[in-house]
């Protein structure tokens, strides 16, 4: 079928957890939503050759590079998606705007306050020539987020006093589950903290558009030693003979905080809340009004509106023609997945880029992000100590 | 990318709701089941060129043919994929059969009983000859409800004695709501019966494993007069003038009726309950336990087993790697949509067809179905008198 | 302390479940609701006199009769509460009613329509001499479902399509639970279908303001023999020896049905639902809106109001200050339980007396429940065969 | 009735909420638990002969006292019940204690340390001589909340890693409501951090058996000035004229800490959470399992036992005869409300002082959460700083 949308090669590295859900919104965003450019799966990087161009077979791309440069470089790739660990964002990002590419680069934008500036500034420098970058916080595109953020922009909420945020997973509670990639330091950059805190105080910052101002925090490594990976790499997850090594990241970290505008917030991320397998859940107060969302039940948006006479909350299912992103979908009442929300997401990225203008969330978000992370670590490492955010 | 797997091409007829959710199944199955052959989405069809063209492209069909019997005779098509009105199924998937192709037909199977008969006919003498033949429960793909069934073949609930089932939606309450084509008998057979009502009596019999064998009735027609829809072919969903036609099929129907295993029953369909919008709910009660269920809340399963000394239903998440379907796609927690039920219902499919097996639900199941919406239209039209089900 | 209202004595015949929820109601209205009147714990009636003055001692009466009568015509009861079994209510209550005195009795009304005529007659005959009577289906005064009237009422859920209401218990599930009195139709009328049934065809009729016209309907017993209950009167539970004797009663009753005002009502009744323990559930949808109801979350109403934009329901705690009955307990979501029903039963009981109005329900309330019961008794007798409610 | 128990005088100080609360309880204790000895209502305290005679009279109170060191030395009254606010407890209890009455002491045990100190030295020294003191923590009556103490208790949720506790109302969002006592440091010692917070740190001890060894807090008074209450004392609750008056207290208090095993905690108290009315909330999680409670679903318990195949929370409805103090209410599925804590409060007291054992919780458990709160003052005034509890 003819076309006349300009196409948009896109080169992704990884195909781990996140290049799979990557994939799936290259592949399907076309399908459901009216784009002015068309994205063209040109490429999929990966050190393993054989490895990759089996990813590269089942997820739809249509080339395969083991060098991440090589990918970068290539005439037919216009947008760079960075799907790798954290520790390798940075070089790659930098490396792809320098080279005129767009990128969409994964949360944490990288492992440390330095790397996130620097990319930060290579974006604002990139924005310049027209070229884009986005940090893929996927969760501001549940449908029911994005709702949220309207009602609050929209002063449904009026003034916010209280926000409780809250990432609980479980998959580490049994100690014999082995030292994978995201326990290490090196690797991952921090634990809890980076991987799912960071995905919660996005949301926060986002839905109530205030920032952190200053923090008091608690880490905690429960289990202190883990059987080591098979692969030395240490991103593979089964179990290496007995030896165990030491886990270098934080399992759950917990902190309180104040918002610019006056709003106290009490947020939590952790690894060891057994039952609780993906539930990323925050609940705002404001004066006329409060919301509770948790992505376990990620359809639905509750929300309070102190006006209403009969009180109480109203589950919203948040799947109406008028809310975010839904009209694009199916009827009212069919639910979304967790993957839509990867296809809303490069679907903004590429408006953004069509119209010219920056996408949101900018690597500057990523920033501020990452300087909550650390000064949390900071307030964990002094006793608690109240640290302001830079 | 090389694939050795032999190629089964796919030929869709029909692109409105149900088209566009099997194409996100036939694009997307291959990323995360690991499937014995390869399918490619060869051809859709429809009737306007122009419009099946733009489809096609949108969706990622290959080609468009606008008469169906072409698409059925293609040499590049071994799968036809049948997502018209029910008036036009029997003859396209007897045809399609008779041409040695695997035929996915939705639901409800036809729009008669004699219809019905005639395609299980076709279907018993194509699978003599290798062909295949499914009708297209999707809600059985819900891993929820997979995960309900499997419970009541384990014996987890014991004998059953209650199944209440309700099929609730709310979109044609507004009596403006124009008349389209879901709202005619000739183009759709009946109303929320043979919609939804289709729907709950398969997941019932389904998840017990029993069939109904007799029913008592009631149906009604709440608003008896529509605006006409623009299009005269009344397909298209918009107003035209002022000129009003008769709604020429049921509103809403509830029976009650009793299961083979001794069970009793209870059923609604309806497209009249203010804000529920696809509340596709089901519940049984068994000697040892109970299940509840709503596609509301799509990625929960409530499952109740008497012999826990605390009693209570447990709300499992149904996104455990061991629970049906759900390991194939991203880590607990992390929810699956509507669509991914189509997405599970193409993987048994072909996996049926390389097996050489028949696929469930096989059309005999479909006319199964169909006798219990007859048995339920005779009953009601005669003061709800007692019917079996042959 | 002195206090200037007049004493209304009260005499309560029977202390079984219902008695000791009718003695907490008389023991508690005086310390929340400023009434007219004073209600005095003055006799208690029972057939065993140390049972008898066991019960009384607890429950706070002050004095004891072993014969009805006796207490019926005591000079110091101007109210008699009528909490026996079935098969009495109609002599006592137009025994009552003839000495003078006010009768509460307990539901349903009758075992009979031709006793709950007599009842109804009598009462009207009372009224006529100032004497009131009222029938106590207590769950009117959840105040959830006081509110649920009050919006229909106020016209807040537009003309009424649909009732679903169901009663779902399971504490005869285990074929082993003895042959108590409430499965013996000499003593208790019917069983699910006149002790629970009941409750959700006055619920039903109570909150949309309607009564039923017609029904079909289906009732099973699933354990037809049960261990025979030590006591030969079959009012005591355990078990004895190895006798069994036969259920004549059924375990459950399904019916679907129409109101008065064009609505299409599903009930069901049973004592088999495994894991529902009280689940009186009522969810009415309406032109403009819909309300659902669960007694096991009895401070919650669901409220579904079309016109709001974001759509949803709304979970209600009916615990506000301007909700019925709520006020005069504690502050806002601070949760009733069972027995404060009672309370707010007799509350209003007392205020009507004292008001010279009838009570609502009347007599003749519980009659046009009965008529309902038997109409679905005659329906499941005669295969399910339509049935007009006279 | 004769009854050989050993009746029991209570003089009971204060009519107000809690006052009215601790009647219920007395009123109906006997009703339903069958207990060692026979409590009397023998006299109630206030200010206001014509007040305190009128809440008497509707409450049951025998007898009125103006002068509460009157009440405390009467021959009939054997327990002193103190409902006054936190700034009289300490000299009420010690006062009676000392004068050979068992004390029942409204939560927060005072209003500072050091009182708390002395009326933890004078119940140790009581009970040398047999007499007993209790803390009123009513919220450990909740049968859920026992039910958690229970499952931690035997192990079920193995060691424990995280406790997050919130305790959310929204009765003051309105600026404009009055400056009643409980807005006043003077009269209430702290805001929302003893009135609700001192209920979730002594929850959270209680269900997990671990002490809270250190926090980091932030506190914050959102509304600065309220209207003076009309009454000079402040303690009534209407506005007077235009006059405004500083709010002294705490609106809401946050803190973050650690457990003496090593779990971490997160606990928030607010009044300004609008849309929650009394959302006492807790989770814990442990290496085998989880628990979370709601108040504003006072009867559901939800437990996750990881060892469940099918994984999930259950939800128990607390309610079954084995279920702690439900047995002695009605049949499942019946639930229970606000005031029923009381009822079981005043019902393990009543053991306790019949058994000559020491009630719980104790004094000292009153001085352990006092502690908790001067903690989290000290850290909220020092910026956070992590602060040991003694």
């Amino acid at each position: 079928m003819s076309d006349s949308r300009p196409a948009l090669g896109v080169g992704m590295v990884g195909y781990a957890f996140m290049g799979r859900a990557h994939s799936q919104a290259w592949r399907n965003v076309g399908a459901f939503f009216d784009l002015p450019v068309r994205p063209v799966m040109a490429a999929l990087g990966g050190r393993s050759e054989e490895r990759t161009a089996a990813a590269a077979a089942s997820l739809g791309w249509a080339a395969v590079e083991t060098d991440w440069k090589r990918l970068v470089h290539r005439d037919d790739v216009a947008i760079v998606d960075v799907c790798t660990p954290g520790d390798s964002h940075a070089e790659i990002a930098i490396a792809a705007l320098a080279a005129g590419k767009h990128v969409l680069c994964e949360k944490p934008l990288a492992n440390s306050v330095a790397e996130a500036e620097a990319m930060a500034e290579a974006a604002r420098e990139a924005a310049g020539r027209g070229v884009r970058a986005m940090v893929a916080f996927n969760y501001r595109r549940v449908p029911a987020v994005a709702l949220a953020r309207r009602l609050v922009a929209e002063g449904r909420l009026g003034e916010i006093r209280h926000v409780r945020a809250q990432y609980l997973q479980d998959w580490i509670v049994d100690p014999d589950f082995p030292l994978v990639w995201r326990l290490r330091k090196d690797k991952a950059g921090s634990g809890a903290l980076g991987d799912i805190g960071a995905h919660i105080v996005d949301t926060a910052q986002f839905v109530t558009g205030q920032a952190l101002t200053g923090v008091s925090a608690l880490t905690e490594t429960f289990v202190k030693e883990r059987p080591l990976a098979e692969d030395s790499s240490g991103l593979a997850g089964a179990g290496r003979g007995g030896e165990r090594g030491e886990v270098t990241v934080d399992d759950a970290a917990l902190f309180i905080g104040r918002f610019e505008g006056g709003a106290l917030g009490s947020f939590e991320a952790t690894r060891f809340a057994t039952g609780r397998k993906n539930a990323l859940r925050i609940e705002v107060n404001g004066a006329l009004g409060s919301l509770a969302f948790d992505f376990e039940s990620m359809n639905e948006l509750w929300f309070h509106d102190a006006a209403e006479p009969e009180a109480g909350f109203r589950r919203i299912l948040v799947t109406e023609p008028h809310h975010p992103y839904a009209g694009a979908w199916w009827p009212p009442g069919h639910g979304l997945g967790y993957d839509h929300t990867f296809v809303h997401e490069v679907k903004d990225f590429l408006e953004a880029i069509a119209a010219g203008t920056d996408p949101s969330p900018t690597f500057e978000d990523g920033l501020r992000v990452q300087r909550v992370l650390a000064a949390v670590e900071e307030s964990a490492a002094s006793g608690s100590r109240w640290t302001a955010v830079p």
